[in-house]
Formats: C-alpha cells, sequence, structure tokens
C-alpha cells in the first residue's frame, strides 16, 4: 500500500491507492523560516521531503480539484465534503478580496488536484476494516497532510513549500475508544471527538456504547432497555437518528464505527429493561434481589441476543461488532442454584470459565449468522473460546502483555493492543511521552505473527469525563498514539515529537479542539470557547 | 461575626453582619423528598435545620427585595446586581406566565427580604481583608445559599424549604491561586473561574500574573515589560481596562483580587523589556548571556521596583500585594563577580540568603510606603527577613509542613496555607478527597497561634493549563478546599460531602461552569458548551 501527496510542477503523482498534486504557476523562490525539520507534521508521513521553495495560497483563487482521470468526481460527497472541510479549516473566516477568479500570481499556489487512482469509486460505501479497503481512508488523510503543511508567514499569508511526501499508515486499525455509559457524552462532544480524530488520521471509533451504569441505545425492537436502563429516556439516549448521524458524520471523515456491546458481563443497566435477561443472585438459598452477568442458562437470552444483534448489524454498517466478554465475576454465578444445576447436568461442573465460554461461543455464532465479525476483550481468547478466524482480540491487560500478545498471535488471530493507551489514567506531567514511546511490536514474534497485529486502540473510560472535560483530556494525549500508530517504527525522536506536537495542538486549538497544552507555552490563537 | 439567613414566617433574622428572611403569605404543608440530609449545600454552613414545610417560588412573583430598615437600599449596585444574578440562577430563561404582578398562591415563597445590618452601607467599597470587613461578603454567601436551597420538585417547581441556617466562615481568607504567566488566560476564562469561586463562597483571587515565562501585565509606567515580555504585546496581555474589568467583576461578588508580582526569582520575562533589572550571569570571567534573579546591588533596581509598585498599589485596590519571593536560584549571584565584590563590601560574605533578605527588605519598604501590605512565600520567613507586623506568610511547602506553621505563628505572623491544595498535581480517582481531609490547624499550636491562621489557597499553577481545560481541573476540586475552609472543623463525612458536592458539581454545570466529575454518574442538564 502506498499513497504519495505530490506538490510541485514537475512531480508526478504515482499511487496505488490515492495521490494529490498540485500544479503552480510560476515558482520565484522564496525562503522561508522552517522551525523544525518536519514543520507541525503529526503523525509524520512516511517520507517527507521539504524544500525551501514556498508558494503563496490565495482564499480567493484556491481551488481544490478533481485531478483529470480520477477515478472519483464531483459526485463523490465524501471528497466533496473533504474539500470544504479542508477549504475552511486553511482559509477560516476569510472575507473574500477582489475576484473570486482572478488570475493567480506569481508564486502562487492555485489548484490541489486530487487524484484518486484506486479502483473504487463508490464513494456512498462506508470505511472498510481490511487494508485494502482502508485505502479509501487515505482520501482524507492526504488532505489532512497537505493542510499542515500550509503555515502563515510574518505577513498572514497563507504559504506552502514545495514538498513531496509519501504516505500510508504502519498500522491500519487506529481506533479511539469513547465510552458512553459512566457518562452520558452529548451528540456534539461525539462528533467534536470524530473531528479530532480525522486530525489526528483516526480512523475507528470504538463505541463503548453501553455498560453497568446505563444503556443510552435506543433500541427499536426493545425500547424499553433505554427507556428503563439510560439516565434518562429522553435526554440521555442516542436515539436512531442520533447514531445515524454520528456514523455518517465518521463516513465523512473515513472514519469507521465499530459499536460494542459488552456481554455477559457490565450488564447491570440491560436488566432493568429486560426480564429475566440477567442471572439472579442468591444469598444462601433465596434470591438476593441483585442480579449478577447475563443468564446463559435461558433460551430466552439466546432469542434476545439473537433480535438485538439483529437490529445492531443493520443499524451499525461495519462489518465488525465488538462483544466485550471482560471482567465476568463468578460470584453471582456460583451463588444461584440454577446455575449449579445446570452445570452439572452439562458436565460443566465448577468451571465457570467454562460456562462463560458456553455463552460467548453461541453469542458468536448469533452474530456471525448475521454476517458480521466479531472483535471480542482478551479474556474470552484466554478462557479458550473456539474463535472464528476472522475473529479480532483486544488485548487490554497491561499484566504479562508480551506474552499475551505472543500467545493470541501464535493462535493466529488479529489483534489490536490497547493495554499502553488508557488515557482514563492520568498522572501529572507530560505523560503524553509514555503512550508515545510505546511499542506494539514489542514482543518475541515471528513475521507472521507481527502481521496479525493490525492496529491499536486509545481508550477513555467514562468514570471520570464527560462533556465537561472529555475533549481536552484525550487531546493531545491521544495523538501521540496517533503518530505510534500511523508513522515508520524508527519515529521516536521525542524532542522532535514535541515540537510538532505543539505545533500541532495549537492547530486543533484554532480549528475549534480544546485540545489541552503539553506544557508551559501559548498559541496564536488561544482557545475562546465558543 | 454572625450572620443569619432565616426564612418562615415567625423567624426573625438577627444578625451581627447581615440577615435574609422571606415573608410567605400561607404555609399549607407539603412534604418533599430530601434526598442527602443536607440536600445539595456546599460548603455547608454553620448552622442548618431542614423543616420538611415546603414552599413554592414563581419566576412571575418572585422578589428578592431590600427588607425595611436594611442598612443598603436600591442604590447599593452590588446588591442590586448580585439579586439579578441569582433571580437568574434560579429561573434561569424562565418565560413570564400571567401577570407578573399577579398576588401569591398559597403555600408560596413570594418574597426574600434581604436585612443589611451592619453599620457598612458603602456599596462602592472593595472586599476587604480583615475580618471585619469580610462581613460585607456576606451579602453574597447568604443568597448562593439560599439559592442552594431552592430545587425543582417532580413537576419542575421550584421549591424552598421552611428552614433556619446561621452562617459565618470559619477562615477569613479564601483563596484561589490562578497563574496568567505560564499559559495566558482570556480574559472570559478568568471572569468564569470568579464566577466559580463565587458559587464556592472564596473569597480572594490570587492573581500570580507574571512570572519567568511571560509578562502579561500591560504597566503604563513600564509598557516595555509587557511589549517585550509577553507572549504577545497585544493579543497575550491584560490591559488596564482588562485588570480593572476583573477588579469590578470580582467585587460584585465579594472577592479581593491580590496581584502577586514575584520577585527576585521567576523573573526572566521580567528582563526582556528592562535593562540592567535581572543579574547577568557568568560562565568564568566572563558574562555567558544569560541572566538570573533580580540584580539587589544596583539603584536603579529599587529606583525601578518603586515606581512599579507606586502603579501596582494604584490599579489594585487591596490592601495586600503579594510579593513572592520563593525559589531563588543562587547560582547566577554566586557567578557573577559584582556580586561577590558587594557581598565582601556589605560584609555578606557568602551567604546568598541574605543577599535574598536584602533585597527583599528593601523591597518591603517599597510596598510598605505605599500603604498596602505584603503577603510573601514562606522562604522569606525561612530566611530571617525581619517582616512588617501586618505581614502574611503563604506557607506552600509540603514537607516540614506543621512545623513551618509551628515556626511562622509562634513569631506571631498572620498565616495562609496553599501546601495541601496544589491542584496542578492530578491523580487518577477522586483526589478531591485528599484535599477534603487536609485540616489547616494540624500542628501543635497554642489557641493564638490557631488564630494566626487565617486561611488557605487552592493553588492551580500554569504549566498544564490554559482556557482548553483550567474550569473542569479546577472546579470541584477546589470546592472541597472551599468546604474545607469555610464549614466547622468537624464537618468531615466523606459520604455526606460526596453527595452533596455532587448535586453541588451540576448545579455548576447548570450554570454555565464545565465542572468535572467526580466519578461516574450524570447531571440532568449536561454541559453543553456555550
Amino acid at each position: 500500500m502506498l499513497a504519495g501527496l505530490n506538490f510541485a510542477t514537475l512531480l508526478l503523482s504515482v499511487a496505488v491507492c490515492q495521490g494529490s498534486q498540485y500544479k503552480d504557476i510560476n515558482s520565484e523562490t522564496v525562503s522561508v523560516d522552517q522551525g523544525s525539520t518536519y514543520g507541525s507534521l503529526w503523525p509524520l508521513p512516511q517520507q517527507v521531503s521539504l524544500s525551501e521553495v514556498s508558494f503563496k495560497l490565495s482564499s480567493s483563487s484556491f481551488r481544490v480539484v478533481d485531478a483529470e482521470g480520477s477515478s472519483a468526481g464531483p459526485s463523490c460527497n465524501i471528497l466533496q465534503n473533504a474539500y470544504r472541510r479542508y477549504y475552511e479549516y486553511l482559509f477560516g473566516n476569510a472575507r473574500k478580496t477582489g475576484h473570486f477568479k482572478r488570475k493567480a500570481a506569481r508564486s502562487e499556489l492555485s489548484e490541489l488536484q486530487v487524484s484518486i487512482t484506486s479502483g473504487d469509486s463508490d464513494c456512498d460505501g462506508y470505511p472498510g476494516a481490511t487494508s485494502d479497503e482502508s485505502c479509501d481512508q487515505m482520501y482524507f488523510t492526504g488532505l489532512e497532510t497537505f493542510s499542515q503543511l500550509v503555515y502563515e508567514d510574518e505577513y498572514g499569508a497563507k504559504s506552502i513549500n514545495s514538498s513531496k511526501i509519501v504516505d500510508f499508515p504502519r498500522f491500519q486499525h487506529r481506533g479511539i475508544l469513547l465510552d458512553t455509559s459512566r457518562h452520558f457524552l452529548p451528540i456534539k462532544v461525539i462528533l467534536a471527538n470524530l473531528e479530532a480524530m480525522a486530525m489526528n488520521k483516526f480512523n475507528v471509533f470504538h463505541w463503548h456504547i453501553v455498560d453497568d451504569p446505563s444503556f443510552p441505545y435506543l433500541s427499536r425492537t426493545f425500547p424499553q432497555l433505554s427507556q428503563m436502563g439510560a439516565y434518562h429516556p429522553y435526554t440521555h439516549v442516542y436515539t436512531p437518528g442520533d447514531v445515524k448521524m454520528i456514523i455518517e458524520f465518521a463516513r465523512l471523515r473515513g472514519i469507521r464505527v465499530v459499536p460494542e456491546f459488552d456481554t455477559p458481563g457490565h450488564t447491570q443497566s440491560w436488566g432493568k429493561g429486560q426480564k429475566d435477561l440477567l442471572t439472579p443472585c442468591y444469598s444462601g438459598s433465596t434470591p438476593s434481589g441483585t442480579f449478577g452477568p447475563v443468564n446463559p442458562i435461558l433460551n430466552t437470552t439466546y432469542d434476545f441476543m439473537n433480535l438485538l444483534f439483529k437490529e445492531i448489524s443493520e443499524v451499525f454498517p461495519d462489518a465488525y461488532v465488538h462483544l466485550g466478554g471482560d471482567e465476568v465475576d463468578f460470584n453471582c454465578w456460583k451463588s444461584n442454584p440454577d446455575i449449579q444445576k445446570w452445570m452439572d447436568e452439562h458436565g460443566l461442573g465448577k468451571d465457570y470459565a467454562k460456562l462463560e465460554s458456553f455463552y460467548i461461543q453461541k453469542l458468536l455464532g448469533i452474530v456471525a449468522a448475521t454476517k458480521k465479525g466479531s472483535m471480542i476483550w482478551q479474556e474470552v481468547f484466554d478462557n479458550g473460546v473456539k474463535l472464528p478466524a476472522d475473529a479480532v482480540v483486544n488485548v487490554w491487560m497491561g499484566s504479562g502483555l508480551q506474552g499475551e500478545m505472543f500467545n493470541v498471535t501464535a493462535a493466529g488471530f488479529t489483534t489490536i493492543l490497547s493495554a499502553p493507551w488508557y488515557l482514563d489514567y492520568i498522572s501529572y506531567g507530560q505523560d503524553w511521552q509514555r503512550y508515545y514511546k510505546a511499542e506494539p511490536l514489542d514482543f518475541k514474534g515471528s513475521d507472521a505473527q507481527n502481521k496479525l497485529v493490525i492496529g491499536g486502540e486509545a481508550c477513555l473510560w467514562g468514570e471520570f469525563v464527560d462533556s465537561t472535560n472529555l475533549t481536552p483530556r484525550l487531546w493531545p494525549r491521544a495523538s501521540a498514539v496517533g503518530e505510534r500508530l500511523w508513522s515508520a517504527k524508527d519515529v521516536t525522536d521525542i524532542n522532535d515529537a514535541y515540537s510538532r506536537l505543539s505545533k500541532h495542538r495549537c492547530r486543533m486549538v484554532e480549528r475549534g479542539i480544546p485540545a489541552e497544552p503539553l506544557f508551559t507555552s501559548f498559541c496564536r490563537h488561544e482557545y475562546k470557547g465558543n
């Protein structure tokens, strides 16, 4: 996979996935102060060659156009949307001066030609999960890189230097996990973070949508789940329309939306609207009135899951659904005489991990029947569940991490790493450096094993974040993860990263994202709210 | 000092400083669900007695009025401003229904009578530093308490229960330190935090306005200080008009503004605009081109300080100025041959602490001549500087804290405690509990020594906060400090505090302050930005 973003008169864009090129009219040389070697590029592209030849961009004459021969044209709405978005990032509220279609001046970059050379010209599709499909997402990352090359000279004139960029991501799966159960996140907050994800070339929104504390997903099939299980049945739910909007907003930025409906644990809120779904816990020989994980011994449980995951498979277009499967507490199952009896009858004895596996195994079948792939947390693999070949194992435990990565990949499963990137764990100082230094392939695997590690995710669990503080807590700390997952393995210079990331965070601030500061500093345009 | 906020027909307000009372027309008993014993009161008043008799408040007929015989009337602008502010907090964007001056219904609270019984009726004054003067600030805290007693019943009707509150602060000095040098804070952010301070009954804004990284204070006398020393001479400065507005905004909320101009260390930014102010450091026998603390051996230094602090004394109406005096690095002084020669000539030998004291001693004289009191960080006391009797020592070092508190108060100096409340040090989880548990009088002092501890300050140093994240990082963590400094010493029940603080933080959110969550939870009205 190779993508080129080339611009200078004489450079030709040759790209497997996609290329953008620009054509300038004249090329009078202007020297500029470059600051850090790579300016404000974040994440760092795979190959960067910057010259000192600079061109100005005029808000009145600059154009982004589909190159001749491009497989995508004006009818490709995701491209047209992206053109508008990046024009606005570049020129903001620029007032028109003079004629709009005036002739370009000397030393001016008048046009960015975007040439899509992949065969896929279906611009109404959703970003795909495989590496071939992920080429589509390069539409956006190329434009992002272009926009990062534009700077203001000392007179405030937008400028860009003649440069050659060849780019592609090191890992195909670059995700952010947000948790909308522990605190409800207004749609506005989710959209803002999708914007920020695009600026950092993340391409997967792992939506941990429901959990113990609340069930904000409004299900058409089982509306009582959110009516009873949400913090509030109207103000704290995601309606089908909300979900559709979030998915479309993400699609327009090349971002997949992978929903997680975590079971059999983490389901307290499910029990409020769905009778008999959870296991009744016992105190001695009588029910205590509390409930445990999903009850795995009732047929009604699987009837329910069948219908729910059928709906989910229709609501969420992504090829994958995350089934959770983490942190199942066995105490309630142990206390329940019906569970014990069933386990005896089915020869499971006292092995509750086997009971959990029994449940997950059936759920995996239900999901496979909807033609979706399954992502699961590592415990499901650890417990010996027979996983489908296309299952993706999400490794999240810090202890024994390298062994786990080895084992999962040795078993031939695709793996996503989250363990080093639990961004809800805050500490004083520049903890982004710790996230930056984490290396996904830092375990003793073969080349074949390494290839199974398709990426990672930065996770911001919701205990301590809501709409008041989520965005500045996530950015630019997640940006560090973004570069680790995108750039070449040897991009590890922490000082160079600091310089680029400081500028990148000010760029996010200028674009309206309240990304917090790395350290004592200032931005030319401080965040002023909105 | 005693202030009473009493409301119920038969209760009579008797208060030394101030009293508010209300009069209701009828008093039909309505039972309400009280939740936590003290509802959402924060900080907890000194005496609270809540009944189950409830009254409704109507946005169209409810009035806040000056009681008969009150020493403050309609011409008192701070009171009128406060009435408007609290009316808006209570009723938000309530649409008028029916006639505005309709007759109050049964079970309705129609009027809050505010009776000011202190002699001081000068509503144009600034909040004072002494305990007598601080009675004025009770105008606001009484209204805040009243507003905290109002709740919405299940039909959304504003209601209040008949209650008796007697209230006064345990400590008279309850401050928040914000640092506008490491990151510039837009005025909007400072004002929002002054609002939040009032909601938490803080009454001192300790404005650490300049420091090494930048000098945003625009001095009329020495404009080059900010022209050269600010991050940007126009966009990152506080003009005289800005400062005046901030002081007035604070005054209208009973908040003092104590500016800190920290010297002789922490002054790198000063050197950019003021030639010869800082000590040239030497590398061997030649100047290295870098600079150290303020140069204490030049007369020009004191001429400069004389003029600057004269201006400061005029710009800032508060009775105190904070002179800093912390963390002076002696290395540069040690390297400089002129300093060494001068010390030899003046019999200081190699005792650089004495040199620092020489400087501070002269500065204290300069400030005393402007009729202002001085606050200083603890090192000034530790170094044996002869302090004026009214100096206030600010204790900030965590190690040896109890000994320091003992020594400062044993020497007869008024003390303010900041050490346990450095809120820039973040950690995972509910660190507000640590701040809450810190007890200012937790050292073995006599009663007389205890009385010298007039309060404390929550400090949010600026390395890692700016306008993107400051407000949610400060609140409600600083609220924990607020209750410790306001409420009785035995108010230490962490579960009760959690319950009240959770509601208080949602109230702050509803009032537009993005106060972050304590833990997994929801607010009826989530923060939606603005």
